[in-house]
């Protein structure tokens, strides 16, 4: 199967004509500067039918347009419930008549994290395997989660999308989501800086001069023996690890997925979890896996054909 | 519809005619000394029958028989995976060959977590709500959810019915599930007496005296100003509290419905949840309610009908 798939993120939007778990023609937009999504929407029609004509095909082809959009995204019906800030004209847009207008094909939209799920479980590191949850460590951390082979959506498409906001510590950080001790609040990329800056002993550590306080700034000065550093990374990585023991425990996978740019800042993430989950998950039926995610940036866009073929 | 209905707990067994949302008799088992379910099955046959006789009914005109267990059920399947300590032999009777045997109709089994959220909202506090998890507040922290009306229940049945299972403290303490900082660890009648013990100030609390460290005990003693008191109950409601945002953000219900034991003990319990879900849960579609389980030691009863009825 052909389609159009396009996965829009907050600095760049990934475009590409895929047949099924082949990316056939990609191309990334730049969209750092941009608040609207409506003012994008002729680009990516561009972008696409440069796509189209270097995989030497027509957009009649093609299955379907289908996009990835970093929000609360209600997939039966194409509509975007909520953004996270950027994009807040997208609620009003009416992406399926877009698309068939401009491609004369049907279009499906579904929430990012879950997007990278179903591309990983496609064509990815949890091929084959029917449950699933993923989280996607970045600025914030994703996840979602899929049952007997369907995602898990719930009643206004917030289940398992909300995977980081479980609570790991009742009298923790605030979150941006207005709760308490979210996983996202204590080790992710947002609020590793408010975590760094109240440490004891910051005073003494090399973090003090980092220009930035990112997760490949905390691994490489705990790798240099940086005592706050080390203890950070510690927390860090057991914040991580309650997390993926609580989605196990919400969903009952066989298999967890770590994505997101911080799994190449940290190659201890991986073993650390799965040491973790194989000690605290509780499993009647056997061991839950915990893998990496192979496909990167590609995993959304590697969602498609799954969303395109999905019957609601 | 008419049916047979059973809710094994430790130490009582409840056994019920019951037709739709009614209760037509009703009788309470001792089975504190026994640890085989095996050899109660006799009285509970016996049981039945007199309550038939009492119902003016016979057995054929049930649709079934229906049974609430501790412990983890392919419903599917009518299995036993795993019992929690008491009734092991569980794993290996055949309770459908039973049931049929004894009163010739077919026989349903489930979580008994999930039998009180089916019949609170089959018949008590969440009537016509399609997405609704509950707590069950006691000995442990029970958990179900139901997603579109139906019973979610995962790949090994384990899934929604950890919701007790949730971390709330990732340097928490440790969890009889081998998890560390459970909700169930933290709040729990079973982890009560711990956290109480540990507490800074305990040898001028009242509670060093107290012959049993139970919920009651904290929340009368919390009511005479005991600052040991009020400091564990705090923490205790902060948990619950957490834990039940925790449940909202995995599985996107309209309602929580907080049942169990402990519920008589504290009517504080109630409203500080209902606030902190109100502050804290993120729900961009609206307003999660939190409501008091209404059924008591019935609602798992009256799941009989809707579990005989559903279609797998």
């Amino acid at each position: 199967m052909l389609a159009l798939s396009v996965d829009i993120g907050g600095t760049h939007i990934g475009c590409a004509v895929v047949r099924d778990r082949e990316i056939l023609a990609f191309s990334s937009l730049e969209s750092e500067g941009s608040e609207s999504l409506a003012s994008l929407l002729a680009s990516i029609a561009e972008t696409m039918r440069c796509l189209l004509a270097e995989a030497q095909s027509g957009a009649a082809e093609c299955q379907g347009v289908a996009i990835g959009f970093p929000g609360i995204v209600d997939a039966r019906t194409g509509r975007i419930f909520s953004t996270l800030k950027k994009y807040e004209d997208a609620v009003h847009l009416d992406l399926p008549g877009w698309s068939r207008e401009t491609f004369g094909v049907p279009l499906r939209i579904e929430n990012d994290a879950r997007m990278a799920l179903l591309g990983e479980q496609y064509a990815g590191a949890a091929q084959g395997v029917h449950d699933v949850v993923m989280m996607t460590l970045g600025t914030g951390i994703g996840g979602a989660a899929m049952i007997l082979g369907k995602l898990l959506r719930g009643a206004h498409s917030q289940a398992a999308c909300l995977g980081g906001h479980l609570p790991v510590d009742f009298r923790g950080r605030p979150c941006s989501c207005g709760n308490i001790g979210c996983a996202e609040a204590e080790a992710a990329g947002w609020s590793l800086p408010g975590v760094v800056r109240g440490w004891p002993g910051l005073e003494s550590s090399s973090l003090l001069q980092a220009p930035r306080l990112d997760f490949r700034t905390i691994f490489a000065a705990a790798a240099q023996g940086d005592r706050v550093a080390v203890e950070v990374r510690q927390r860090c990585l057991e914040v991580w690890a309650a997390n993926a023991v609580a989605l196990i425990h919400a969903y009952d996978p066989e298999m967890v997925v770590m994505g997101g740019g911080v799994m190449q800042s940290g190659a201890a993430i991986l073993p650390y979890v799965q040491e973790y989950v194989a000690r605290h998950a509780w499993a009647a039926w056997g061991k839950p896996q915990v893998r990496s995610a192979v496909l990167g940036e590609k995993a959304g866009l590697l969602g498609a054909v799954p969303l395109l073929q999905e019957e609601f």
